[in-house]
């Protein structure tokens, strides 16, 4: 399990986000309240847009907990952005690297997850093979949501981001039933192109761990002048987390289960329904078995 | 490029051959003179058996460089064994992280490299998926290296070393050649299952980097009686490594161009030809491409 | 907040102690029960004597957390002792480095501590400078742990432990007095020469840390003959820890407040009192300001 | 030994200063030319004055090597500052840790340096000693080159820059004599509040490790159109450097013996003489020995 956060809005330092709420993603870091493991100490990442640079985004990981990391506290009192992307790890088994450390990276896309693919050992070679061959050596690490990013990737995250995702969800779960897995997919997922960004929450099961949006800036504003960072923000600027920042009454909203939201959003509304779809076409999975 | 060593024989410190020798392979991690690169500073590993256990090797790796890493420097000063690998990292561009260095480990089996599979990210997927598919998920960095092991696990390294190595160096030959690299592979292995140690030096150009033998403890006992650590070992005692510990005369031999050796090495000689061997009935390798 | 371990007995394979037990150490760095913080993730050591080289004893520490620090599960799978500490730090925000972890080494001696000076940052020069000059460069980190050791050596820990760590503590308790801090320490301490080791629980509020010792070997395989570590060690063998590794019935007592023990121990019972002992003779600590 | 490098002038993104030059920090981190050491793979750091916050610049430090670090890599080309400076460290002995990673910051000032107080282990204690009191407990490594800081600091680097720094030099050189200690430093030296710059470079013996500046913008422009960086850039803009970033004839001055510089500089020349001078009110240093 982890904790995560994405930022879109006004330009914001890092620090007034990720430090000094109440209950902070650091904070979350060595004690969440939610979720299966209240301790995310398994490495940690950053990943922002900037004003500087072709809009390629920075990302900083690193694989201590991000309670203790100076590096990073010294960094988000110096960087500001109008979105960007923070993710606390508790590991469920792979190694502590910094490629296995969310937030990743493809040209202009942040990918982070929270969640898992059941017996993803299992699963993992066939979810590899239906990567796009020229993006699979940009897989570095041996986590299941770097996969499902290239997956993303591969089926489209660059012409069509929800469908992309349903594609990729579906195929986890297309692979999962022909491997006799239960219940394959658990995921909320935080994606952007440095222009929107997008959260999913879907689980296989339909018990999806949490995921929260902020209220419009103008109405916390109104609720609760008190909190800094708000006050000068644009009525755009949303915050979608994994669990609250705090305890303050209208802030959050519960993102249904199976469900998305855009940042910033149009007019429909604020979230949309979430269905995996099922990629048709799929290539044949070699059986890979030297006869 | 990397720098390795591998020592077989009488129950030794490991200190006493990773850092007392003159041009001792802490030292080759700062200042190495052969080989393309003089500094080996991304990572390094230890492997040993133990007279504890199970028989499964211990495998102490970190991704700082060597020369400046206090923990080797306890561990070595407090860890005997008979039987020992050691490994000094530069990276030619993959991560930093602890499953990128070496030895590598499954089962009772440890494996080095010092070498590089040219064009290795366009191969890295072919190569991949010929990987045993219940093999697959142990994969956890992202070298050639790695790859390579587990290809010749796949190809029998349980059964016939030599001959399994020789597939995997066929394979990676072969598709090398699928996709118009020219001289893909470049390699000094060590490989061992904890009774024996084999080495192997080949390149597709025959142009292999260096690697060498020392001569028989006794013969060496004879011409330096003033090296420390060989004083008391038995006569099989022998070290490969990348690079000579030091510059006495008659203490290394270099091992041949496309050649492999065996410790303790049988009555018939020190060491044999090695040729890769094409593996005939290899799977299709699917194109991957979602039509 | 810390958690540490001692192991004082027949030759045992740490991971046995390490990693086995219920509510093992390592299982503590992760969810710790007792104590002000549950999560110990800010680095860790083991110190063990071993039965190669001089008696200095070897010492292992990293920066990360132990819970998923694969080296030190390595090497808990391959290394034996029969007298060893083991240490899982939580900051209380001292920088995450090295040689900020526990044990702590000088020549033959180990030392390691749960606890705080109050206020240290106020008391440290003070304490530093009553460090004996021949010994202030060994200090390597910025803990109050690792001064009160070199206090303790400089107060004849090589002649007298009970007295050299009853006069740190009582020097510790002076400076505090001189600049107003109320309760200065707060200690659970263990040390040892190789050959014993004590362990001390003194604070100067008199509600110390917890601090258990095992009941000896012989009691606790007749009360529990399912614990598999316990069941072929010698009756003399025994564990001190800041908080019990399960929570069998008859198998762990408390140190009393105020008190140490020896293990092995000698006829006369299994701890004393402790009282911190009052420094006379100190040199005059020079105001240090520049008139 | 180390290298460093400060900046001055038009707001720069780090890369094009760090990783762009032909003969780049980072290139010299793995292969520097001049010095005692051509590798400087202990660690790295970079510290620079932003346009947020409350003038106090940011530090980021980290114990590898700065030639693979991809965190460094990331925030130089996200960051752009008219202030930085960046270090990349060769250590003598002691240990690889981020708090003896420079620059060294305290307020809004840096320091970094490059060189050594001959025996250091010997004169440390005195020199810690001398240390305002107020900021002893600031001392977080067991780096010279930490102390060195903070008796700056003591000596009023708040009032008088180059005053400070030689009352500093003039105690270790007055507290090596004591000690019997030949040729006691050897420095080269940067410091910066955020508005200007200082360098010094001196030794005992009068033969310091090199250290260069720039020439004006303007003249390097007219000598060589083809440098990127600097074609838009201020013509106050300027770089001190412990080895020239290239082999481009004009651009590069030797900081001469015994001399310093400031950036930017005014009407009066380009660097003025450095002179240690003895801090004559010392306080009495105690002998710290228990009688």
């Amino acid at each position: 399990m982890c904790r995560w956060l994405a930022y879109y809005g006004s330009p914001m330092m890092l620090d007034a986000v990720l430090y000094r709420p109440e209950h902070s993603l650091i904070n979350q870091s060595l004690h969440a309240r939610m979720g299966v493991e209240s301790t995310n100490g398994d490495g940690f990442g950053v990943g922002w847009y900037s004003e500087y640079g072709d809009g390629t985004p920075a990302v900083f990981r690193d694989i201590g907990p991000a309670w203790s990391d100076r590096n990073l506290l010294e960094l988000s009192g110096h960087v500001r952005s109008s979105l960007f992307f923070a993710h606390v790890r508790a590991s469920t088994g792979s190694a502590i690297q910094q490629t296995n450390c969310h937030p990743f990276r493809h040209g202009r896309w942040l990918w982070m997850h929270n969640g898992a693919i059941t017996d993803f050992h299992r699963l993992r070679r066939d979810l590899c093979m239906a990567v796009d061959p020229a993006l699979f050596s940009s897989i570095e690490g041996s986590t299941d949501s770097e996969v499902m990013f290239y997956l993303a990737v591969t089926f489209g995250l660059d012409q069509d981001v929800p469908g992309a995702v349903a594609r990729m969800a579906g195929l986890v779960e297309q692979v999962g039933k022909e491997h006799g897995v239960e219940d394959p997919m658990q995921m909320t997922v935080a994606v952007s192109d440095g222009v929107r960004l997008w959260a999913f929450r879907y689980s296989s099961q339909g018990k999806t761990r949490s995921l929260f949006y902020s209220s419009k800036a103008e109405t916390v504003r109104h609720l609760h002048p008190e909190i800094d960072f708000l006050r000068e923000v644009s009525d755009d600027t949303r915050l979608v987390v994994s669990e609250p920042l705090g305890d303050l009454h209208g802030v959050w909203n519960e993102l249904p289960e199976g469900s998305y939201t855009v940042v910033p959003s149009g007019a429909s509304g604020d979230y949309f329904p979430f269905v995996p779809e099922f990629p048709l076409d799929r290539p044949l999975v070699p059986p890979g078995e030297w006869s």
